[in-house]
């Protein structure tokens, strides 16, 4: 009954949020000077998602943003140099090396064996179209997708483009805001994979979630063939039914 | 014998170049003090393309590349106000209402009486959605494509998900590197509307282009039909043959 299944990319797949982290210390070393008594990580959440409307996911808006954060919180006092460092850091990140979590090339290719796979993963074109290349998986995917949102019309637009029903699909990723709700929400099945960092943003109660009957919760990519199976199962003998998330 | 027109965004169908220019003006103007006897417009150029390759193409890339250019030019001594005036210029692009060129909306209604038609344009992603969605054209075409970079391996893959035989295949753009060059080396057919205005980097010699066979350039999109007319009863009687481009 299970007829696609698609994997996020960030923090999914590969390791995306302990690469935010760590600039976010190179940042908070290089504000130590300027910090005071602000909450400098709070701060830059606020500049963040003030900006999201208007720049997006991603590294370069993060830059940018931290830039933003930096005039802000030392009055128009951090340096040129201090700002170089920081386009810096935010160039690292782009540059550094895609590192799979364990058990993803694993657990795609004993998923593949039984059914179409394919990547579903928002942010910025240009980065995660890179981020993709060097993870070497792109072979794998019988499609790619990059959407700007991981919202309920996106997931909406993909299915029906490739004549997939929402209950025959399963989406599994970290996210509750991006993976797991929306996909819930149109009816189809999500199966949860937590990382150990969530940025704020894509934070939600999972009390929401752990009750639904299309929600599975693993902790590891390697539990995610039985969770399939378990879903095929559960699937079989799915009536539909309201959606208790919505 | 056409099966899909498609057409560019930036430029093409909405003006782009020349925000992209009014920005550069407000850069110049607040390095005025700084620049002394170097050619800024040039220098801008060097760090965007030293920057291309990690950062990608669009609005968040040229500020990063502004600041950069400014951080530099000023051996460090830009103040971190004039940064974020930088910035808010950048943001300003952002936020720029979405002009169409004259004759846009027609140019699209009458092709689509006769041929499906879709929008393939490159860049940010979320900038480019935003575009779209403030054009207010969405609703015209029967597929978007936002892709990272506009060659020819972006092209093959469009048509063959489609499953459009590239010499059916008509693109209308303004860029000889992105619309008409790799169009051509694909066997399909292009049609040139240059802009006023071009950045260095989509510059082609147009005399690779001007006796090429697929190739036609109209002044503006009130030409466009008579043009797609011509390519058909040319394409009628192609026998494909080799590419005097490649």
């Amino acid at each position: 009954m299970i007829e696609l299944v698609a994997f996020d990319g960030d923090d999914t797949l590969w390791h995306n949020e302990s690469i935010f982290s760590m600039t976010q210390s190179r940042f908070a070393d290089l504000m130590e000077p300027y910090v005071e008594d602000a909450d400098l990580e709070e701060r830059l959440f606020a500049t963040e998602m003030r900006n999201l409307r208007l720049f997006g996911y991603g590294v370069k808006s993060f830059t940018l943003s931290m830039i933003e954060t930096a005039i802000e919180l030392s009055h128009g006092r951090v340096s040129a140099h201090e700002i170089q460092a920081i386009i810096d850091a935010g160039r690292g990140m782009l540059e550094h090396p895609v590192e799979l979590l364990a058990g993803a090339e694993d657990a795609i290719d004993r998923v593949s064996e039984r059914y179409p796979v394919m990547l579903i993963t928002k942010g910025d074109l240009f980065d995660q179209e890179s981020k993709l290349a060097r993870s070497g998986l792109g072979e794998r995917f019988e499609a790619v997708e990059i959407v700007a949102e991981k919202d309920e019309m996106a997931y909406r637009r993909i299915l029906s483009q490739r004549g997939v029903p929402a209950d025959r699909f399963v989406m599994v990723g970290n996210s509750g805001r991006s993976d797991i709700l929306p996909t819930l929400a149109l009816g189809a099945w999500a199966v949860h994979v937590p990382y150990p960092l969530l940025w704020t943003h894509e934070h939600v109660d999972e009390n929401r979630l752990v009750a639904h009957e299309r929600y599975r919760r693993i902790e590891s990519l390697a539990d995610l063939t039985e969770a399939l199976d378990d879903l095929a199962a559960n699937s079989a003998n799915s009536h539909g039914g309201a959606d208790p998330t919505g």
